[in-house]
């Protein structure tokens, strides 16, 4: 590409499918993406739209023009087109809703209208359904005359003539059954529909644990809205758990990883400024000891070792509770357990470090009151360390804070403060004496 | 359950689905667990392992006898037993493997003969095939005779005499294409196969980008061998992202939330161990400054602030990239461009940081000249955080290091040592003058 060997690559890009396209969209960096895309083919661009990240469609979008957009979205699944559509500009979005037919820009709205991360936001329309009195030869006379069924249909809905959902039938069910079999009597009469208004967290859950391919979406009135598939529930489960990781860094996951360098600049400051001012509270408990650390500069040498250690452990109790929150294993019934354990950990493992860090310190420096200190602080430390690990995290998710967002800030100002007040706090005490 | 309540709580348990069961399981201390596991239905043992994590799982297997662990592997599908057998003493395995049928004994030796986490190891040998010249007719009679279709079924796949995939044939396209079309005008000839050594990462990922349902392996005659389906697939993402958020904190993505202390304590040393010895580097530093320390204690007071902010900004760009390299965004065309970008951000960010802190640091201390080093100090450390978030990482990912597990440690030493070194050495310096 760099060659300029545009025609060669404009051939290969139209025979990749949508899928692959969008790929090497996201692995490109701004200025290769804008070359890619006036290459790629216009029939495709809805589908690549529709692949792409959110950060790196956003990109994209500012570069299409009204016309190219509203030419783009043709033809397009709602759900599809929801993700396409959000976030937007509003008079552009607008352009697009004028140009589209009736039907179409009704069921945008509706998907729009339901809040992001929602059942109602995510599903799509195309659902399939029967009736519940009708023999399989009629329903697979009639798939026949429809001719095909939407991508990632594993079952039909069966609902009454209000539209209410009864329950679905299964392709298997439909393909193995006795061609005169009612429909009613074949039919899985469970059926979880899901809520339009539920959470896409919850959804997940729900699909990751009965291993369902699609869902029934239904309103308040157990009515028909649409259905989920997988496929989308696959790219929530990836992104909460991205959250989890990105988030613990202090990085939005939606952060694209080649997004230009002011965006990405102005976005990282937030997390260096809270983190600034964690660092000004340690080192304002430091400073309360600067007499003390005047008279001994060994303590200045000495004193990160315990505040780090500290952070190490109880980050490690801190992602296992994050994980344990984010999958809904940890509930009010075994917390006291959990801290329970923690804090046994904690104590274990601030006596093993304690005696072998002041093991290390009093061989390196050969001042036994060193060690002494050293042994204690970090006996203390290690055992806060592993309740805060615990205790931040559910705090947090009992507020409503992201524990994923701000916890492992919180628990290192915990650490670096406790660590550093204990060691040096009993450094002045034995210098007095 | 507390209370003694045990008859209702085994009538409870009775009426939940396996996979509810697990859920419970996992989410209970050690104690309820073998309480709960106690009061479950014997048939449901083995789908309830199935379904539990491998630390759970691992578990609850000790618990059991040989022969209760015989019946309730009984009926299971290959992959879960594979999964269920996978990890277990030797004796017990072997055991196990004596009192199955031969039929189940080789479905399992199979798979087991295959490395773990490649396709081989998480496929499912319930494939349903079809010739490409017979009708859909003849096919749907087939199907009506066999009377049920393994779960997560989506198509069947086109074998010749010699069980050489062909192609496949979607559920879909029999329910909708005339009853008297050939298997071979209506099948799909594009399938794409699974190479039964082909690794689970990269099979998760095909199956993102394509929207699977389910895909075929063969081996290197291309003779069918079986298929893995996108509940394993689902699985799979959510550890991968898992491991990496779990990774960063230096714990084992398998660890259980309510794994016992004792084992719980021995895993966290390594990383402990790891930790210390980085501690003790970064002291090492402040040590060759002894001298200094001692002259102007306000130096030991703020001398946390410039490795604090660079394990921030460098531990951004790690997050970033590690998730790059796991969603393979990253490739050697891209990497230049990525470490100009983020060394562009560290620059920017280490200018504007470094004034601001220099700013309050002067307010607090009223000391210029300790301003002007701080100062200093940050722009160096943020400068180098950046490419070495970029390069760390890349690094380990060439040399077959997982930058998941030991970038994070990795990169805080080196802005810790950067960081002290050139806050420091450049203090020493100005005092020299």
């Amino acid at each position: 590409l760099e060659s300029g060997m545009f025609v060669l690559a404009r051939s290969i890009l139209d025979k990749m499918p949508a899928c692959d396209v969008a790929f090497l969209l996201e692995s490109s960096p701004p200025g290769y993406r804008k070359v890619l895309w006036n290459l790629t083919d216009h029939d495709q661009h809805g589908e690549i739209l529709e692949e792409l990240n959110e950060d790196a469609k956003d990109g994209i979008i500012n570069l299409m023009g009204t016309d190219n957009l509203v030419a783009a979205t043709e033809g397009m699944e709602t759900d599809g087109l929801a993700y396409v559509l959000r976030g937007i500009p509003d008079s552009v979005y607008r352009a697009v809703l004028e140009q589209m037919d009736t039907q179409d820009r009704q069921r945008v709205e509706l998907a729009l209208a339901y809040p992001e991360d929602t059942a109602g936001s995510i599903m799509n329309t195309d659902t399939t359904t029967v009736r519940p009195d009708v023999t399989i030869e009629v329903v697979l006379r009639y798939l026949r005359l429809k001719g095909s069924l939407p991508d990632t249909t594993d079952a039909l809905y069966v609902v009454d003539t209000d539209n209410k959902l009864l329950g679905d039938v299964s392709l298997s069910t439909l393909l193995t059954e006795e061609p005169n079999s009612m429909i009613a009597d074949v039919m899985n009469h469970d059926t979880e529909p899901l809520q339009a208004l539920m959470e896409e967290n919850e959804i997940a859950k729900l699909f990751e644990r009965h291993d369902w391919i699609s869902a029934p979406v239904i309103d308040s009135d157990r009515q028909l809205l649409g259905r989920i598939t997988i496929d989308d529930i696959v790219d929530i489960i990836r992104e909460n758990a991205e959250h989890s990781m990105m988030g613990m860094a202090g990085m939005d996951d939606d952060e694209d990883t080649f997004a230009p360098i002011l965006p990405s600049a102005k976005r990282r400051t937030v997390w260096l400024s809270v983190n600034l001012m964690a660092a000004f509270i340690a080192a304002s408990v430091s400073n309360m000891f600067e007499a003390t650390l005047e008279q001994v500069a060994t303590l200045a040498v000495l004193m990160t070792i315990v505040p780090s250690m500290g952070g190490i452990a109880g980050n490690q109790t801190l992602a296992l509770v994050i994980r344990g929150i984010a999958v809904g294993h940890i509930s009010s019934s075994n917390t006291r357990w959990l801290i329970g354990k923690e804090a046994a950990i904690g104590l274990l493992n601030g006596m093993i470090w304690a005696i072998l860090v002041a093991t290390a310190v009093v061989l390196w420096k050969g001042d036994l009151q060193v060690g002494y200190i050293i042994a204690g602080a970090m006996f203390i430390n290690l055992s806060i360390a592993g309740i805060a690990g615990v205790c931040i995290p559910l705090l947090m998710h009992k507020y409503k804070i992201d524990p994923a967002l701000a916890g492992g800030m919180a628990l290192t100002t915990v650490t670096d403060v406790i660590g550093l007040f204990s060691f040096l706090g009993m450094a002045t005490l034995v210098l007095r004496h």
